[in-house]
């Protein structure tokens, strides 16, 4: 794509914002995100609230500074660049998404929607536009959810400030809780402007790779997402007794360990389906002592179970306390519910403006339902909001194998433009 | 137990060392030395090559100086003390246990063969007797192998000094390797000589904690141990797919997780005898990248597996590898096996011994087999060996709950007082 030096066309028609995104320029910083927290075989490890983090965001303020953008952090560690509009006093128009990482995971998923929002804002800037609302872009504090569960945090606080103090005693693995991390990052980001928790955005419009393969496979290089699939998380405590594996009589054991496997085993067979659409995952799990000759004396593993159905959603969670229960042998099993979203729908208003925005730049697009939870889940609560997809190649994510090629990220950054140039005017 | 002042009875004959045994001597320092890695709920987490071992070392050596032992230490990490004999150029009589304990280990487990060899040494020095052959007692490297894996490796690397070159690049946790570990170790013990690895003693004598409930529902105060039970201990390496876990369709996942569980659940299904003779254990498991909304790439476990009986443990244990491959599903799966050891009787010379103590002093004792394993194990194989069991309360062990009387510690050092004191003559 050229990068056209006139914010008009030869017929004196000015030019809408996407003609100004730059794919070098959007890949370009891509790039440079992808070295915060860079992994050997090429993904990121930039998990929220450290270091890495800390240092993307600096990064990301350094940008906004050349486009003239003011940042500003709140209480929940989210961080925001504002481009003030021709009215001030008009609530702004939100775009982001996150800067956090899983443990291994892709360069694109989260910083992506934060640097699509920053190229459109380059656009309109470009463009030589000056909209009547001032737009935020906004990288929310810990979507993923890895350090520290659940994820969401920032959206969650920001769209329910009183949330917040839940969030604040929430340890990492190493004891280092919330409180502690945001003490951290807001001591690196001592030099900007605080802001309170909260707000009321006109709208919000978040960029996201797919993380499924619908798109890839249909040949379509932006997604105008319907809503998001329902999601209900647990956490299961299973407590046992310390025993020599030499020793202790199986008889007599209460053992941890295989009272988690029997119930896992039990959950998975359970909610097996046929048409493969419940998404059943222990993805975390640890021991205690986590010693080979010690039978264990305390497992606690993680349920995540996701279902575009929330009737469906319900009834199958409501499973999962009879199948511990039934299934914990002499173990003493506890089950804490840590989330539960019922599947959602964006309003029918900002899918059409998506979905004429990309017919209009002829790019090929399709209605698609988000599988994989979003920010755009919270601050649907308060504004209108929606999401434009771009590919994942082979619906590869939350894996340093991750990729979308230059020209779908760009298509994806076009319509974003558009989109928030028609929502500030 | 009155502390007797002359060595001599009325009618002048020499007492046994047994009669110099002191009940709150020896309980005295193992209170002292539980308090090197205390745990809140009265256990000890004192694991090897850790500040908190190096302590109980060190607080060993000062004792051993006390009654004019001589200290050193060897490239294994083995800490030894001496009491020199009438003719130092005989092979010493050797007896000690380990200092190191699980992560929530007890305050009896290792550390009492280690105190009631030098309750008897105490006590050989109170009877006035200098024997020919010198006595050393020995507290070795990394028993438990719950940091390092496999345990027992300061005797098997003493019994066979080649094999040490294997365990120094073991690493813990935490990417810290026995050659580090050991590092911080000697220079900790500086001050005190370094002796070769290895060595040929005249005989070893471990005194133990059962682990088992035999002795206490036998309401014997000593056991004779007739021998070790068998075991294999291995890993399982589970490669799987990181994926999103609300995105990825169950068909397409490549689950290291639930392969785990197939395999664990597997495993304990085929293991399950009805007369509870094999011992099956899963005790320590890691996932990665062990984030909740990740499809888990990577599971790592150990396996314990032990039977009394040679010939079963080697055909249970080559059962492990076809099971794993049938229940891998889509991952792949790798197993280690990490040793090997069959099922071993100690000398009928040195059980004798024993025996013949423990009646002539009155003792209630039982031929017991050890089902747990033992750094008498390797001794066995370069020197006449045997061990001497103490009750274990309900048989807990590997448990911050561990307990033995007062009484029955007594006892079982009055019989090794007494054992080392024939041995040595």
């Amino acid at each position: 794509m050229s990068h056209p030096s006139s914010a008009h066309s030869e017929d004196n028609v000015p030019r809408s914002p996407s003609h100004f995104v730059s794919m070098d320029r959007l890949n370009q910083r891509l790039a440079v995100m992808s070295s915060y927290g860079a992994t050997p075989k090429g993904g990121v490890n930039r998990q929220a609230l450290t270091a890495e983090d800390l240092q993307a965001q600096l990064q990301l303020i350094r940008w906004g500074a050349e486009l003239g953008m003011l940042p500003s952090s709140d209480p929940a560690g989210n961080l925001f660049l504002r481009r003030e509009g021709a009215d001030p006093s008009l609530e702004p128009v939100l775009s982001g998404s996150h800067l956090d990482s899983q443990p291994t995971g892709g360069r694109f998923d989260g910083v992506y929607g934060v640097l699509a929002a920053l190229e459109a804002v380059n656009a309109i800037r470009d463009a030589g536009l000056n909209p009547r609302r001032s737009i935020e872009i906004v990288s929310w504090m810990n979507e993923e959810g890895s350090r520290f569960a659940p994820g969401m945090m920032g959206s969650t606080a920001y769209a329910n400030p009183g949330s917040l103090s839940e969030m604040l005693p929430v340890k990492d693995a190493d004891g280092v809780s919330v409180r502690d991390a945001l003490s951290f990052i807001h001591g690196g980001l001592q030099e900007i402007p605080r802001r309170p928790l909260g707000g009321r955005p006109h709208a919000y419009i978040e960029a996201h790779i797919e993380q499924g393969p619908l798109l890839e496979q249909q040949n379509a290089a932006v997604g105008v997402v319907s809503g998001i699939q329902g999601k209900r998380t647990f956490q299961v405590e299973i407590i046992g007794e310390a025993a020599h594996a030499g020793t202790s009589p199986r008889s007599e054991r209460k053992d941890a360990m295989l009272a988690a496997v029997r119930i896992i085993g039990a959950l998975a067979t359970r909610l097996h389906d046929g048409a493969d659409v419940v998404k059943f995952t222990v993805g975390r799990l640890t021991v205690e002592p986590n010693a080979p000759s010690v039978v264990a004396n305390r497992v606690v593993f993680s349920i995540d179970l996701r279902h575009p159905n929330s009737a469906e959603l319900t009834s199958l969670g409501d499973l999962i306390g009879p199948l511990c229960a039934s299934n914990a042998g002499p173990c003493r099993v506890s089950l804490t519910e840590l989330s539960n979203a019922a599947s959602l729908e964006f309003p029918e208003a900002i899918r059409d403006g998506i979905r004429a925005i990309a017919g209009r730049l002829k790019i090929a697009h399709l209605d698609v339902l988000s599988f994989a939870g979003h920010d755009a889940r919270h601050l649907h609560k308060i504004c209108p909001s929606g999401m434009i997809f771009v590919p994942s190649r082979d619906g590869i994510t939350h894996n340093e194998a991750e990729y979308t090629s230059k020209e779908d990220l760009t298509d994806g950054a076009r319509v974003l433009a558009d989109m928030l140039g028609e929502l500030s005017s």
